[in-house]
């Protein structure tokens, strides 16, 4: 099988690797149907985050069940099926109150930019869809994999809701947070963004406003637009000290902070947090808690965030997805496995 | 009229002041009934905070209404009345969503530790009992001024509920906050104390374990309580990096931790606490939320937090109290004007 593997800073190869088997009884191996370039990718491709060895990549995927290990029961061969980057028992305390991505069992699940995938705990970590979606659905289904599944826990966790004001700091995932954050009824979404395309996907998706400005022009914007008092919700996607400081700023008195950029180097002065009177909640996005209600929502044709996808590539030009990702010519990229 | 004022390091003087009058006509002049010293009084009185002039001090107060200004109608002379330290309008888009402390036209209420005190925008500010209480029940009242105040507000912003495990770090505030979680139906509350007196105060005040470790230890202690998931919710009640850190990693994935400690030198790293996976709400109490809940709650009998008062002086006795709190001879320490 031959799967992408990143070597180095801008260096990923689509080469041979081992194909991926059951290991351990609660094992699946899922044939992938779409796969994507991740925004957290784009951290080691960019040699930013340093790796120790060669790494296969990708961790968002949807596909056909080929094989369940013994101990496997719900999942069967033949189901198509959605997991997160985070495996999960779906059983212990964490993954009870909707934590699963801090399950006590979680494994990290990359690999998935390949034909085949190994899905440990696939039991607690997959969702069968009721049927075998049709070709057209499952763009909209693999997003719910990170991309959405983030966007929308990002406006869970700043509490988005009817009539509220919200403000999205981030690329991919902030956009799949104005959808959810529309999708929850917010009355008011201002997206911060300085690119084009992005703005008119932001606009297609729920935005009211955007805003162009950074830092604290980007605050100052974002004060005019709710009457001087800040959002009630801002949605952080980004990760660097400056995304969550506009996000934090940008936030009124007694507001939510939502964020699951993966910080990089990010420290708070918890002086400012307090005198800010937020509230924070954030981190690696437990996808697997909204899966069954996106799926829902997908299928029933209510979110559309396929829309989010503006490159599509054959698998085996995966390098082309990170390039095109990396040069900003491309928002996300969607990577179909050939038959 | 004589009262408190620091000079410098552990210099309070009971000195002859200005007596208030009404300077502008959203005033009220009340006459203090009975006042405190806070935790939050010893930065400054220990040269940790440092202060620019000497400092009348006292922001904790109950009394009775001598004299209102021309714009003020709610309040009458008479009444019995109980503020927060921070007087707000209780009417501008923030005291709207119950953070009264971050009042668009907020001003610090100092200079409590005297017979009389003005009190701006009292309207908003003042919340009168319904009768004048009896003897016994002002000390009560007056520590919903402040210390149960925010010690309500704390498990409050920590999402106490019924059933869950609540982990407490901090001083008197923090056997507030060990009071209001039982109130809330708080099912273990564990106190982080190692003082004597303290732990038994937290044991009346429904603390159901002592944990008496700091750093490390102390939450390796709060994890073997809770199945090795750590406590539903924290109340950080000191605002050190130490009891910081002690209540972020005291709590379980998904858990909540609300701190009110007013944060002296305080960093956090955000990648350790996205990994955390926790909530986080503080800041300065709006005390003024909670009055009309918290006074009702006094007038049925259902909390006596005079118990957090450990020592009673008359109010020229002010520096004694300082000098006791500091040296941990007092909890919390009580002063009562002489008529």
């Amino acid at each position: 099988m031959r799967g992408a593997v990143l070597y180095g800073p801008r260096d990923v190869r689509f080469e041979e690797r081992e194909t991926p088997k059951i290991m351990k009884p609660t094992d699946a191996v899922i044939r992938i149907s779409a796969t994507c370039v991740c925004g957290s990718d784009l951290w080691p491709y960019r040699g930013i985050q340093p790796m120790a060895q060669p790494t296969p990549m990708g961790h968002e995927y949807c596909g056909i069940v080929e094989e369940v290990g013994s101990a496997v029961t719900r999942i069967k061969p033949g189901q198509f099926v959605i997991g997160s980057f985070f495996a999960s028992d779906n059983t212990c305390p964490n993954c009870q109150i909707g934590y699963q991505s801090s399950c006590q069992q979680a494994e990290f699940v990359g690999g998935a930019q390949a034909p085949l995938l190994r899905v440990p705990l696939a039991d607690g970590t997959l969702v069968a869809t009721r049927d075998v979606p049709s070709e057209n659905s499952i763009p909209n289904l693999l997003a719910l994999s990170d991309v959405m599944g983030t966007g929308w826990f990002t406006a869970d966790a700043a509490n988005v809701k009817p009539g509220k004001t919200v403000a999205v700091v981030g690329g991919a995932v902030g956009l799949l947070g104005v959808l959810s954050a529309k999708q929850m009824g917010a009355e008011r979404i201002t997206a911060m963004s300085r690119h084009e395309t992005r703005q008119k996907l932001a606009r297609e998706f729920g935005a009211t406003d955007i805003v162009t400005e950074r830092g604290d022009e980007g605050v100052e914007r974002i004060k005019e637009l709710t009457n001087g008092i800040g959002a009630d919700s801002a949605l952080e996607c980004v990760g660097t000290q400056q995304s969550m400081m506009q996000a934090i700023q940008s936030t009124r008195r007694g507001g939510y902070v939502g964020y699951v950029g993966v910080p990089h180097g990010v420290e708070l002065n918890v002086e400012q947090l307090f005198y800010a009177h937020e509230h924070l909640h954030g981190g690696p996005a437990p996808v697997r808690r909204f899966l069954p209600e996106l799926i829902d929502l997908v299928w029933k044709g209510k979110i559309n965030p396929v829309k989010g996808f503006d490159l599509t590539l054959p698998l085996d030009q995966v390098a082309e997805g990170y390039r095109a990702m990396d040069e900003r010519r491309a928002i996300k990229v969607l990577l179909r496995p050939t038959r």
